[in-house]
């Protein structure tokens, strides 16, 4: 049974795994006043082309989300999110549960755009309401979909008209920079986004997420909300390493494209066999709609998630890659399914 | 400059990176659905000798106390703990942050008993004050000492006619437990706490601490709380290759008693040497009365902390031993130290 | 310029402020410990032919909301509310602040019934996802409509069933019960719900709200939360004197009933000259849509809300009738209304 | 039996119901947009000599502390308070609810002093603890004592130095201001303190106390705050006209002169027959030590609180005296100390 289910169903890279042996025994301090880390931050800004963003090391996405928003945020202020939004919808409230209210907006596609913000700006008006302050976007979003760079320039540009900070959560932001449908450096964040982080349990760590925090007025005492919420591994050089790594040369980048790679095979021979997809999606999670017979068969031989009754006989599955995946797996899933369709 | 400051200054026991490598492509599901998260439960149930326990594996310490202690209590209800213990003084005001006030109490050796609670519990009468509902010990305390069988059999008698929860962090169990002075077992804990902690980070793993829900009351819906205060890792298996690495023979004990080997060495030169001692501490924490000037050589060569000024000359320092320590080192340490004095 | 802007623009009915007069130099003890306080809980369970109720006395009605509700769940768990319903809506986050995600349904009319909770119970299946947990309904509804005995008897056996709490915001409970359409007996309460509220503050009161708990588990403690949430005056007379008052016989009922027989008379007039209506709101708030030409005049002698845009010429005005309002101002309003028809 | 056990046993002052009922049945805008809370913010303004402030009317000492601590914190900033500050003790941990640390310092008479913050200061160095942010300071405070201008000097020199905020919870500011000791003018409070509050409840009020926002950058959005936590009263006239009443001219302190003086009456009996006092306390709280034998006497005709064992035959009491505290009692109350003493 070969699994489709998500991108984190394996280990570490192995040059991951290598790296931390070698550097097994070496003493370093503690809670990310490791060498490691302080290289990993360093080459990160380096690779962002901006040596004025604080960039801190946490291990999982709730977390970050958690630790940033809650940070960011006065108690009154809310976050605005796409009704799909992994903050809205996956994480049990984790946000709500530091106080603050997320007002979800239905889209079309997983992605925000400014006149779905004036709409929820229009709504809130008086000290009756919470105060709408953040936008929370996803990229890739929770549907596959990406942002290119003038949706994000517009964004930015309604943030800024008013003073709403931007955030993008990249769990899967290097399957969405390595998208052919890209069009976003990653050195160009900064000048879009007020705060994001870089994925790395998803795209090739054994855990960490690299938060990176633009706007000053941000970054103050940011350590203090990471050790209050959990946040301060003792021994962060276990993220240090890894996304030195990651980094080190353009391997974060090649497992994505890896990830992406895989993804596009599916999705061309998919839409070859006449499939149509829930949703536009060209990073590393596709939602085609199959029939149901088709499902079954599939299912006895490869695990993934069936997403959505469409009708009656036909329902959309997530087909999630990464870069673990095995182009023998893909191929043999896709004739697999071709057999299927041949009978 | 060899470091004695802490218990996490190296990676991880080899054991457990090799365990890390040989598992790493197997596909597993995620946030602790994994084979080696659920065989790593069972193992560490089957060393308590108890069926009816729940096992969760979290990241770190800070993180396991706050998620426990926020899913335990109710809004009005609050902890106590020590004045030294680590809830109240070095986790920025992470329970607070949850909800929750603790009361904490003067001791002479950084452990609570029956006496101190019920000071605190005559304190507490109406509802303009908190519910005092939950006592946190630290076993080994902060200060390296340790509970006996009988000092937790009188806590656990106490909390049980009152109505409180008796809740241990064991970030260091494992040297705990391990202690020449120690008469608990592993397996005695279920009958005497409510729920407690076995920490991995502090001895031989790169993460993790597997918490121990023993009382059924406190048991529901846990990985609810795990997920909401971002403790739910998308690679479970993390956490689960770990314990079970630790835990699959004797791997966990051997590590911690080494750790008290090297502590025993250092305690006993300089009994020898005749200097005395801030706290009695028969654990991997040690905290030696010296003179600065001792003090300012030994930092030349070895990093620790400086804990506290005792006299005008003299100063508690701080060394901490752990899986890693190297024998060389300590004796190295004992030689420098002789050196000084011999002057 | 004559206010139908809401139920709270005058001060108290003139026998609350003689009672506040006639007992002002009595001594008692503070925070509810007081006679009246007492005496108004044991009148308000008489009422309610319930001995087993617990009775507080709280100043708001969004205090009420957020103390029982932060009472009443665990840190996971989730509110189910209509998308009108107070607490997602005007209430600046405050039941978030508490660390709890309510879950929005869109409904027709204000009201949540078994199929609606039914959808949202489908959507969380795992600890990924809050547990949705207590059902906040109001009657009357935000948009004037109210429930009858079957639909609350339905949503009762519902959540009975699936082990939810059902607590109703009674902030306009008056003229809901003293409605010319319903069927419910206050008495009918606590076999109906786990909580509910009876509002003083729109029937009558200087401020107050009597919070009902039925269900035993939601009981303990209660004060604790109270006192926390900065809800335990310390001149707790001034509520136990004003329901005590608003109890002793009828007064309660036929304050709500002049309010709904003023918004009978505006109904029934607003409808003859073949307006429409917004919504079925059979109590003090009525919803007409009219044309934004009679608005304007209307506007220039009377004070209200122009609730929602209709149509381009058209829009709902929300007219709110109370204890205070003056049948003469009521009859003036629709002469007025007539004048500019006859124009 | 009559009673000194607090200040806040009777209702309001006459002119005060008067008010109430003058203007009962004036139609005004609710949540404090009424001309009468107005008019009582312009006039406290007026009276501080300060147009640059902002002036906020809530219900309750706790509502207050609650809602302006919450909105001036950042989550990992924690307070400062004396040991006994009514924040640390008898709140229910409001403050630790909406997730900040008090630190508690002991102090020999209730009043923090500088030389008690730098302690706190050079205890919290890094991220790992709580950062110090607000100093709260009670005047009077809980045990009767009061600062004098000096003193606040130094302590507002102090924390603006450190970037403190410094914080005056004045549930009794009346009788502080009004005792014989005193050197402060309620108008040098804005150039003293960032924020504090003129209590209504314990002087006079029914509820009520006016906060007074002095530093420009904890001003903004202060009424989402308030909303949020349940303090923004759909009546807010009831607390516009009772502080309109009670500045309109001198009743505040007219009435708190009144406290004082009859406190000032048996101060000077008890002294007269050789009775010690707990503490020093020049306002409308006393702490005279009496033999048990004779507060058994007394407590026959009198209530009042027994504050704390001395000695084993001699205990502490407090007497509370108020606005309404009647001459002929307190008299009495002396006459029937003297009889038993001549027993």
């Amino acid at each position: 049974m070969y699994s489709f289910k998500n991108d984190y169903s394996e280990g570490a890279h192995p040059r991951i795994l290598a790296a931390l042996m070698e550097s097994n025994f070496e003493q370093v301090d503690g809670y990310g006043g490791d060498r490691f880390t302080q290289q990993a931050v360093e080459l990160i800004k380096e690779k962002l082309d901006r040596t004025d963003v604080d960039v801190h090391l946490l291990a999982g996405g709730t977390q970050t989300n958690l630790t940033a928003l809650s940070a960011f945020l006065k108690p009154h202020e809310a976050a605005i999110a796409a009704s799909t939004g992994h903050i809205l919808t996956h994480e049990t409230g984790a946000i709500e549960a530091t106080g603050h209210k997320i007002l979800g907006v239905v889209t079309e596609n997983g992605k925000l755009n400014p006149s779905h913000l004036k709409i929820v700006l229009e709504q809130h008006t008086d000290e009756h309401m919470v105060k709408p302050k953040l936008v929370y976007i996803s990229n890739s979003t929770e549907i596959g979909s990406i942002y290119d760079k003038n949706e994000l320039e517009q964004l930015r540009d309604f943030c800024k008209e008013h003073k709403l900070i931007l955030f993008m959560d990249g769990a899967r932001l290097g399957s969405a920079l390595c998208s052919e449908e890209n069009d976003v450096e990653l050195s160009d964040l900064p000048n879009l986004v007020d705060a994001f982080y870089i994925g790395g349990t998803k795209n090739g760590a054994l855990i960490g997420e690299a938060l990176v925090i633009c706007r000053d007025s941000l970054k103050e005492d940011f350590r203090f909300h990471m050790k209050q919420k959990g946040a301060l591994l003792a021994k962060g050089r276990l993220l240090g390493i890894q996304f030195l790594e990651l980094f080190r040369d353009n391997l974060f980048f090649d497992l994505a494209k890896h990830a992406n790679k895989m993804a596009n095979v599916l999705r061309t021979e998919l839409a070859k066999a006449n499939f149509k997809f829930l949703t536009h999606a060209p990073s590393n999670q596709i939602f085609p709609i199959l029939p149901n017979s088709l499902i079954e068969e599939l299912q006895k031989k490869y695990s993934f998630y069936v997403w959505e009754k469409v009708a009656p006989d036909y329902s959309a599955i997530r087909l999630v890659t990464s870069w673990a995946t095995k182009e023998e797996e893909v191929v043999a899933f896709i004739e697999d399914m071709k057999k299927v369709l041949q009978k």
